[in-house]
């Protein structure tokens, strides 16, 4: 019997750009769907900012129906202001697929860069160049956009034989 | 022509425990309408309490119908995990008025205490006395629901000319 396919939805948030990426799973084969970044309008107010990241995640769950969600878990960076808005740009992307019914995964960023790369301390370009190795057919311009499909991948590869049982339970 | 009665919703937003408040402002008379706290279960996992959070907003939203919301500026502490987390509780509470439509202000701690008590450095319970003295129909039992209902007093003092015409412009 062959796995099921899962489609996973990869994001890696941010308040002035969200990285998210797409990816079916079929067993150990991994396919592109597609990938993009979402910038809200720097220039509206900060709940605008976050209702145009909400408005930007729910088109993309119509549009590619993923049945699981993956998440970076935040870069804490020693600016305490940097870290509040990014909180709140990861707020709303884990509350988005969580309340279509996703289970939302987090993974650190040394393991998404470890299960991708293969070093935890891989820099964005490295990312960039094993995204184009394991999807050929993703067109990927911006590093955003490559590190939510390394999120995707990461769960991909991570997500377990519990998840796989729970689709299986949801589908039969 | 007496200035036309405001409902305020106030939020003190946090991961364990959200405080809200519901104010009437009409002209410079304010009464208390609703208050309380969103707990979400600490159990769940983040996205579900993310989910929680949205939901409780959502129910107030609905019950109490208020014109415009004021979210306080998140304590950013020397902690980034805490902030991280604070961060991800104020983008949803930030969100759900937003897409409902609702101006959503922002108001840091020390305006909203001197706002309040009349001094910025005021401690918690000194903001629940005046929260008694201001709104005596008010029965807060929760230092979050009275700091959530401070927020809301500090918006109808601080909402402005600007935001009285837009909302005379939108019954006309």
């Amino acid at each position: 019997m062959s796995a099921l396919p899962i489609r996973i939805l990869g994001v890696d948030p941010g308040l002035r750009r969200t990285g998210w990426g797409v990816v079916t799973a079929e067993g150990t084969r991994l396919s592109f769907v597609a990938a993009g970044v979402i910038k809200p309008d720097e220039a509206l107010p900060l709940a605008a900012r976050l209702a145009a990241l909400h408005a930007g995640l729910v088109a993309i769950l119509e549009a590619h129906a993923p049945h699981e969600a993956a998440v970076e878990e935040t870069f804490v960076n020693s600016n305490p202001h940097s870290t509040l808005k990014l909180g709140q740009a990861r707020g709303v992307a884990m509350l988005v697929p969580a309340l279509a019914g996703l289970a939302v995964a987090e993974y650190a960023p040394n393991l998404v860069k470890k299960t991708v790369v293969g070093a935890g301390h891989a820099e964005k370009r490295q990312i960039q160049a094993m995204i184009a190795v394991l999807l050929p057919k993703a067109q990927v311009s911006t590093a955003d956009a490559a590190d939510a499909l390394a999120v995707a991948i990461c769960h991909a590869q991570h997500r377990g034989a519990a998840a796989r049982a729970a689709r299986l339970k949801e589908l039969a």
